[in-house]
């Protein structure tokens, strides 16, 4: 496994791959992996030749008062993880390298990135389709895997790839959660054991909203309430929206007749955690 | 030569001549092809093994006031042109192909694009970097070359091939001109007989700027209001704008120390015509 910091090796390692006839998986990180990365990179090691990864917490994604600069970091135990996985390249490049001197090239979307978290954290989409722009440009992938987690990065990801032709597949996969149903995340540090239950009202609120879905209920309004109603009656969660959007264009939908997403963003002690389920997909929680 | 129609089409071909190694050279056009987009062609033949031209007038670069749809268009001559100067395959997409249901994604460039056309034509950098984006995602050039008459055009296309990590090299070449000095451009067709002289007000008047500056002039603001004065002094000609930037930051220069050019937008008839020259570089007027 080697370790790639300048933007212009990296490119050289993926063109030289290429010219080979090479097949590059790649998976994007913050960093500070846990399992639900490493499921990413087990499920790309399958799928081509050459699995590369990526750590970088890109701060043109993080707002002002975000926690840009307190976002976990430990490279050193990154690289044993992904060494166990089998990762063949991590580019780790610094801000200088990725945001140097004179920089001002954004890629903006539209309608897909203007609810849920474009709406609590404006620009944030606007970083990550960037870095994701240049991350493609440098890793020259096949395919890229991301997680579905963040479900609204994944359409927006999508989007970006089918809008700027960009040449490669985008697998999205199923989201890793803990023994008692959390969502796998580096955030999930922040939270105090005394949060704990707080932080389980999210799987659980989306468990409650698949299983009134089961039950035949199609009003958005009525399941909206019953989740948000749920998750507030828990001490430490502020929620920071309770939506159900339809996944193709993520307007919120009133009705789920087409394809239906309920996505959580949720405040609990320090920590703010998203969660997300499509309707009548299994929810493992 | 082949002419392709299908955006997946030309990605397959693109990709395709990269595994046999072979290099590719893009120029993109609009089309209603002069002997300055040939003179690019020309010189891309000997910059590779396959030469790809573009054909397609690109709605987002156009404002709504602008002459999108009585731009001149001739794609018969353009082919007969293309094969004359051994171009390989011609990428001739529509609208459709290009900006299908769902596209909302754009590229944004700051300071670069604010200044100039960026003024007068408000988004049309905008237009212009996205379509470029798209362009080369699909064209997957390993050089692509570019007048310098849109000398801004091509500061922006570089800066956003830096930012974005685009893997290939963006080459700019001398403006072709008519024997009387008018800078080649597919709008010249909208002159008039009678407005001839009044057009020539541009390259006179960047020749003036040059005598200006080989005699010591150094202060902007003196270049700047002597051209101005000459070009109104022209009875069809209507200036958009006579400046002076750095050619880096394409910021209005006070006075000519760094690489500075002197760049002219003026309104002649139905015609907005513009022009350009660096301090100090030969002008073949």
């Amino acid at each position: 496994m080697i370790v790639i910091e300048q933007a212009r090796e990296m490119q050289r390692y993926a063109e030289a791959l290429r010219r080979k006839g090479k097949r590059i998986v790649f998976v994007p990180t913050m960093g500070f992996l846990h399992r639900g990365h490493l499921s990413l990179m087990e499920d790309g090691k399958q799928r081509g030749d050459c699995l590369v990864t990526s750590i970088y917490v890109n701060p043109t994604q993080f707002g002002p008062a975000e926690d840009l600069d307190k976002y976990p970091r430990d490279f050193d135990t990154d690289c044993r993880l992904c060494r166990g996985v089998g990762v063949d390249a991590i580019f780790f490049p610094s801000n200088g390298e990725m945001y140097p001197e004179h920089y001002q090239t954004y890629v903006d979307l539209g309608g897909v990135t203007q609810n849920l978290c474009g709406l609590s954290r404006p620009g944030h989409f606007r970083g990550v389709a960037t870095v994701c722009a240049k991350l493609f440009n440098l890793v020259k992938p096949h395919v890229a895997v991301f997680g579905k987690k963040d479900f609204q990065q994944l359409v927006v990801i999508r989007r970006m790839v089918a809008d700027l032709n960009m040449d490669l597949e985008i697998v999205g996969l199923d989201t890793v959660r803990e023994p008692d149903g959390l969502a796998m995340s580096s955030r999930n540090t922040y939270l105090k054991p005394e949060e704990r239950e707080s932080a389980l009202s999210l799987s659980r609120g989306l468990k409650l909203a698949q299983e009134m879905y089961a039950a035949g209920e199609r009003d958005a309004g009525v399941i909206i309430a019953a989740v948000s109603r749920f998750i507030a009656g828990h001490p430490h969660a502020k929620i920071d929206y309770v939506k159900i959007c339809d996944t193709t264009t993520m307007k919120d939908a009133a009705r789920l007749d087409g394809e239906c997403v309920m996505a959580l963003a949720v405040r609990v002690g320090a920590a703010r955690l998203i969660d997300n389920s499509v309707f009548g997909e299994p929810l493992l929680v």
